[in-house]
């Protein structure tokens, strides 16, 4: 029996072997090194991307990045578990603690991480983007100083909503939300959710969501939006949505987060949004859209991207400690670890619905 | 006779009254103001946007604000003189002074001037933008702030050239141009090149540019540029472009500006330029553009816009005297005030071809 | 009978006298300009500046700047009122709508101001610095854009604190308060205490507030502070003052505010405040201050300072609107304009004790 | 024979061992890392604080740091040499390579590191920093990715240069030098020398030097500075020597680096620079300091620090690639490196008078 074992008791994860084939089997761990952690993971939640690569068992991104999954990995990223075991020389953790991972090990070396922009690192190695394996399974071996502690009063679901809520936190920084940004949100699905979460936990004084699906919209209102606007998916007359968005508002929109990712969405986006303002396009939706790009430079609205995150697991934590943020609404339905439970869980979260976050127990 | 006149001559300017009518007639100056100064037009230069003007009388930006000329109107808004009359608060400019004109007035009041954006100002007044009548006339009157004096190494038609380098300076401050940014321009007309002498100033350690004309191109290489990419107006294979283009430049592009405005210019625009770098658009092309935006917004690659400047006339300035930037080879044709020559100028920059900059000498 | 009048009544207004004599005494206002307004001023606060005023005449600031009153001057510069008539020109306001005033006139055209940092304009005018006249008087004339109307649920007294809580805004803007700065403040006066209230509304997860004064600790502590260290004025061991405050800190400290202003006070916040952190001067203290300059320089802990403020009234106000900051527990003592009170509330104001913000109601 | 030899030559190293006693003698290293390369040292500079360790063993700095000296240890570390072995991970240097090598190994996991500021590391580990033994050496082993590869154009004693030249190029960074910022320089030794040259690099249109000895000053205009301004130690009146420096810029000084460290000459600093300018604080002086800082703050005359360098060396590689700086005449002095050439060398440098920089040729 090698390191990360613990007495005969194999470690099982969640394979994707071929598409639409998930299959819990056995996952070797390597040794443990001086600065990891082993983590018996406890909540895992499953992301649009996980679904992707099931169903297409390839994902695209960076332009002509395109990720394939050449051989069967171990799926899931969004995670949080149990300290089992810690490397000779990890100061910061003790067996026992809960804590939530950040999944992407960055070089550190490259220009991007010295020049703090790790998220960018030409040699990240993530959970679940091929070929590195992700983290539903019983167990992982991480580096410590992605495992983020989580206080007493939040539990290990929420440690693993760090994840998905972080892209909301790293859209509100690369955007800029703060007390005197009134936002608005196109698209009311996980994404624009958790990015009005971290907007209203930035401070923005005041929230309108835009969606073509009423029920959506309302979870987002008692989530806290401070009103939205229906819109239909075929857009008669941009001008005349736009006019309703500016008007549910009732004063400027300084910063638009495009949630959707369509050309309708963005080009109602570019088009709502104050001279000088920004837009911040989250959503993985098509790549080549039609938009009205020279009247927004023309009006100095900026686009800017993001791509996963960068140091946001500290605040995430505090948001949800402090009570700034609850996430807990976000998970509506929960699952075990057995074959037939993973199977029905990706089942569920591929049909959309009333489904926001899909969560393992392990 | 009253203010703004001088002994019975008659003050004449270039009226467009109507589509591919210019005429010259007398324009009556209003009175001096205490902080105003009389300017004798000594040198004035024709924009795309003056041509555009007298081509369909419109001109659209910023989204719903369509431009339109109802009534007769004075043209010109690139233009230097000297100082005939100053208002009687007026400290810091003598008569006899060479000025180069800023040609915006803005409020001062208005939150956009307040927070130093004040190119943004939403009640502007600027030269040649229905109703404000322009420049190219023997006389006007102007702020004495928005009047910069020349030093004797610049001549007026130098001055006169502020303000379309000033359009590349605001790119290139917009950019964030500097000593570690490697320059792609896409675009070798008046505004590519403007933009890469101002990139060059700025400190950009290496500046490719693109276009479709091979003589545009050799003119931007003489003018500065370390290399250029020929490409023909049909892509047909977006990613060799690319390729080409990068290995043109032979290291990361951080910064590419658009200054032509196509779906195609910028889509190469946006898959060229490094990770987490930016992309300009400068040019006032099509509005409606077919592009790459989520590859772009997932690799963190930002688009900023430009409108018009603010606060660059010190610097052009400065540029100029020092002779990090010489504009006098852009100048390639000059008439005098006659009507003849007010109609041949026009013609000729409207033709383009190795027209890049024409100027009235008056 | 002129602009400004009405009907015979004379407006009235306290005129600095000489030292320590305030006397009440005919104002006669200028006529009505285009874009200025007529404001019946109700509420009037008293600030440290003031004072100085009343008891030396003159008020050193900007290093070599020494404002001296050589002519009678009418004082305040804190308040609130409501508008009696609106110039030609006015579209934002009419007569009836209770406003905050923004005290400074900068000129729109020097450097500073198209800049974007107005409040270093070279030639601002502001109430009550020598030879401007201030506003504790029956009426006021003042540009429209400097008056900010009042919602309904803030009092006129509210709107007067726009004026020191901008103090405390500005000064959480330059030292970038958000999330993710946990705050130190040297002094729990006034200034003191308007910086606490402006960082907590700012997001500051921790603050710390730090003072020689049981009293006011315990008034800090009640309007916000998370905790307090008591210090003596005699620092007998500054190293163990640091150890303190570090430990009631409980984690770094990031930015620290010096709201005292004594070598003592910036000696402390330059030591206690974390590697790469900021330590922003807001008090108006001892100008010469013996510091450890050089360790806070090599630790990258940059000093910042705040010059009036810039831009805040409609953040004050919003803050007050939403009731995430309170102002009028600081409103301790409040008097008539008669020459007796006029003389009283001065006094109290000048012996501090248990007075924070003694406030005019006309 | 292990790691890091070649065939029996043992290597030796300049040992600092006690109090003014430097020896030559052997020094073994670590085996070789994956990620790591061997060098051989060619050229080594000596610093200010390598000669402060000499004399007194110790080196004072961020606040409560006291480096001591309590073993002997490995002394140097401005340096550059030839690649004589790679780890077997390394593939962008290959044997034969001539590298500057940067002296700090960050952690990359701090949230220093993590945010784009590594040189705040806090577990940074720095040749010749105790307990890290230096580079004035025949070979020492370090990573590659802090080892950077020189051009033909440049000689190892200019890539020695790299480390001194980095720290003016830091200043010049977090001052925002750039084509608008007229800059003062206190004091012409060798800091105030590579800060000069990297203001002048980064575009600087104006750049006066201050100091007391006419030989510094005399060498600080032959190799680029605008003009400059002797003054006495004595400061009779501080307001007439910051009159005579303004006059010297002849306008606005923006940014003003004290590159000496006295109360005095950051005196002179904080009241030449303009309102809204910047005071950076580069010479490790004196530690407290008598200072105008409240005039400084409430003119917003913000003061920064600098600790050491992050992500310099391509710049500065470039820099003199380009011509743009020339360090070559900074060089005065080079010794071989025997035990009576090291003593020497020392000698001459503690000296100071015509010594700029004393450079080793191994």
């Amino acid at each position: 029996m090698g390191k990360g074992g613990d007495g005969g008791e194999e470690n099982m994860a969640a394979w994707l072997v071929s598409i639409n084939t998930l299959k819990i089997q056995p996952f070797k761990l390597p040794a443990l090194g001086p600065y990891e952690v082993l983590v018996r993971m406890k909540a895992v939640g499953i992301c649009g991307s996980d679904v992707h690569y099931l169903k297409v068992l390839s994902f695209i991104y960076m332009s002509c990045a395109h990720f394939v999954v050449k051989e069967p990995m171990v799926i899931g990223h969004e995670c949080a578990g149990v300290i089992e075991e810690v490397g000779s020389e990890v100061k910061t953790l003790v067996v026992g603690d809960r804590v939530a991972l950040e999944p992407g090990i960055s070089c550190g070396h490259c220009k991007y991480c010295k020049g703090g922009r790790y998220n960018l690192c030409v040699d990240m190695k993530f959970f679940a983007t091929p070929p590195v394996h992700g983290s539903l399974a019983n167990k992982v071996v991480h580096p410590a100083d992605l495992c983020f502690k989580l206080p007493d009063n939040l539990s290990l679901e929420e440690g693993a909503m760090c994840e998905p809520l972080s892209v909301g936190v790293h859209a509100c920084r690369r955007a800029n939300i703060g007390l005197e940004t009134n936002v608005l949100i196109m698209g009311a699905g996980p994404i624009g959710l958790v990015t009005m979460l971290a907007a209203r936990a930035f401070g923005a004084p005041r929230i309108i969501i835009v969606d073509v699906d009423e029920y959506r919209l309302s979870v987002a209102k008692s989530l806290g939006a401070d009103d939205f606007v229906k819109v239909s998916t075929n857009i008669q007359d941009l001008d005349e949505e736009v006019r309703q968005i500016q008007k549910a508002m009732g004063s400027d929109i300084d910063i638009t987060f495009d949630c959707a990712g369509f050309g309708k969405t963005m080009s109602t986006a570019l088009n709502s949004t104050r001279v000088g303002g920004k837009v911040c396009l989250v959503g993985m939706g098509h790549n080549e859209m039609t938009v009205p790009l020279t009247s927004a430079a023309a009006r100095e609205v900026d686009i800017v991207g993001v791509f996963r995150y960068k140091d946001t697991w500290p605040l995430c934590i505090e948001f949800m400690r402090s009570g700034k943020i609850d996430v807990k609404p976000l998970i509506t339905h929960r699952f075990g670890f057995s074959q037939e439970e993973v199977e029905e869980a990706f089942e569920v979260s591929a049909r959309g619905g009333d489904a926001i976050k899909v969560m393992f127990n392990l």
